[in-house]
């Protein structure tokens, strides 16, 4: 039996999806993967850092978020106003870092993670702004500290999108890609294509969590960037800063262009894209050939694999080497979906 | 660098794909996977076994299996004219068995892949007939000597299908499966779909290779049936028998029924189907539940993810209690698809 020290940092839906799923699965995760996680540590921006040594009670930690209660009221537990203090005082074996995402500066998970890899501790993260903006960075920490650092939900939630490309097609060289990346503006191209306008679209979406009150992220591409910039540094070994993406979002698309692809059998949809210019030689490094990246509406054939995806779902369609076209399909939110990646990554690391 | 002394048991056109990619990426696998792998024993049926402790020349074979010359004609080799003679007297860190799938007795590969484990090597193969038959039984026996036993080339080729499911997938519990998971009925029926009748089709598909003189392994479902079986092996721990499988092929499928599926706004595909009849509780083990495996022409709605996969290509798509639906689409078979198959599995290991 393998044990490993968790921290969560961030207990909004992601980190509660994850604490859901260990509880939940505790015993599956013994049984089968010879894991015993013990959660020590879990802080939010509202009530700090709490910790106990024996390990904390998921279910009335879950009771005290569910109830909007702060997280000290658990028993016996050691308590610190800031998150990165208390990590640097307690430790672990991983973080699971589950703060919200900021595209800006990527604080304050990009803090969070530096502090554990640098004390020696694997991470693994939902968290899309320090894999968008340092992944380099980051991968080159956790090397230099022997530890992992695993991001399979910073792209699709826990639909293996970055183990498949890492590990599931190892050997194989990537020379494009192409994905639907976004659920809110997949949801509200969808509901256009059935004949529906924007505007009202939106508004739904936005009454059923589809989308946020601002949704400029969403729709101006800017979340599908974050996620381009995630792929171009694990797939291709770049750090493009987000003006490198030529991005264009959905708000200018009317029903009459979405009518008109219809009419050619065509679907609009909001295309991420990475493609090397180049072709590599057989064997050569992929990371010298120019790399076109983009986000924009496309208006893809019916017989594209990325055509019939709709709603809130998900894909990419990757091209190598070897594998002509691969294609993942799936959900690309969710709490527990969100949280499966966090746990995926988890046992990955456990495995090694 | 970590260096890995291979075998390669099996050196038609899967064995050799796994050469000739190991040739021509040796620099990005030294680069980019630390990974140095020696080639150091081959074998046919034809020309018996050959090593060379200091590695044998991966181009010269390749040119001498094309030529159908004797492998023995590679300068420095000791010879063997039995393979597991010759296994058992070299060794090695990996075997890569890549003989002719037989689904009655699973032989050779079985023996070959027996003999490896034992002595502590790790395994990989391509050959569904071991897979299908005795993956229970292999796989405690590569624990019992600890090495590795990896099969991602037996279902979808290199297609990542089985490191999706025990890795990307890890801590999900599978619920229920269905593929299509043999590119020779779905070539046929998709030029069915098409207007064309499954004599004149089969006939075509026969001249260009897609299927085998004698093409009762594909047609009558046989080999789905296989795929069906490893992957209840895998996902779900179960050794069904073939008869376990509920099979019917696409033999009787007319072009009027065809023409009426399409009429509803549905395509005809052959489905390979797992489902656990009853819910597991959350984290209990599924092994339990009962478990229904099906292989069978299936009228699926053109929303479904499987029924715009057309032609060679395949497709499975899993449901667990995460991630409500993920789909992975991609080739079936192919030379250097199966061989990359084999190729990500020796680099899992290495990793390992």
């Amino acid at each position: 039996m393998k044990q490993l020290r968790l921290s969560i940092i961030g207990f909004g839906t992601v980190g509660q999806g994850l604490a859901e799923l260990l509880f939940g699965k505790e015993a599956l995760l013994k049984q089968d993967y010879g894991l015993d996680v013990k959660l020590v540590s879990v802080a939010n921006s509202r009530h700090g850092f709490i910790y106990r040594e024996n390990g904390l009670d998921i279910s009335m930690l879950l009771e005290l978020a569910a109830a909007r209660r702060p997280l000290t009221e658990h028993p016996g537990v050691s308590h610190w106003d800031n998150a990165l203090e208390g990590l640097r005082a307690t430790g672990g074996d991983v973080l699971a870092e589950a703060t919200g995402t900021n595209l800006r500066d990527a604080e304050p998970g990009v803090s969070h993670i530096r502090t554990a890899l640098s004390q020696g501790m694997h991470v693994v993260t939902a968290n899309k702004g320090p894999a968008a903006l340092y992944a380099q960075e980051l991968f080159a920490l956790a090397q230099a500290h022997g530890v992992q650092l695993r991001l399979e939900s910073t792209v699709m939630a826990g639909t293996p999108v970055i183990s498949t490309l890492r590990e599931g097609m190892a050997g194989a060289q990537v020379q494009a890609m192409r994905g639907i990346l976004n659920g809110t503006t997949n949801y509200i191209l969808s509901a256009m294509a059935a004949g529906r306008d924007y505007t009202d679209v939106l508004t739904e979406a936005q009454a059923q969590g589809y989308a946020e009150a601002d949704p400029t992220a969403d729709v101006e591409g800017y979340d599908a960037v974050a996620k381009t910039l995630i792929l171009a540094a694990l797939v291709f070994g770049r750090s493009l800063r987000p003006e490198q993406v030529a991005r264009q979002g959905i708000t200018h698309i009317t029903r009459e262009q979405m009518q008109q692809a219809r009419e050619q059998g065509k679907r609009i949809k909001l295309v991420a894209s990475l493609r090397l210019l180049q072709e590599p030689a057989a064997g050569a490094n992929t990371q010298t050939a120019p790399l076109e990246a983009r986000v924009e509406p496309m208006a893809l054939p019916e017989n594209d694999p990325l055509a019939r995806v709709d709603g809130v779902i998900n894909a990419i369609a990757i091209q190598s080497d070897t594998l002509p076209e691969v294609t993942v399909i799936g959900p690309g939110a969710g709490r527990l979906q969100t949280g499966q990646g966090l746990l995926s990554d988890l046992i990955a690391i456990a495995r090694k």
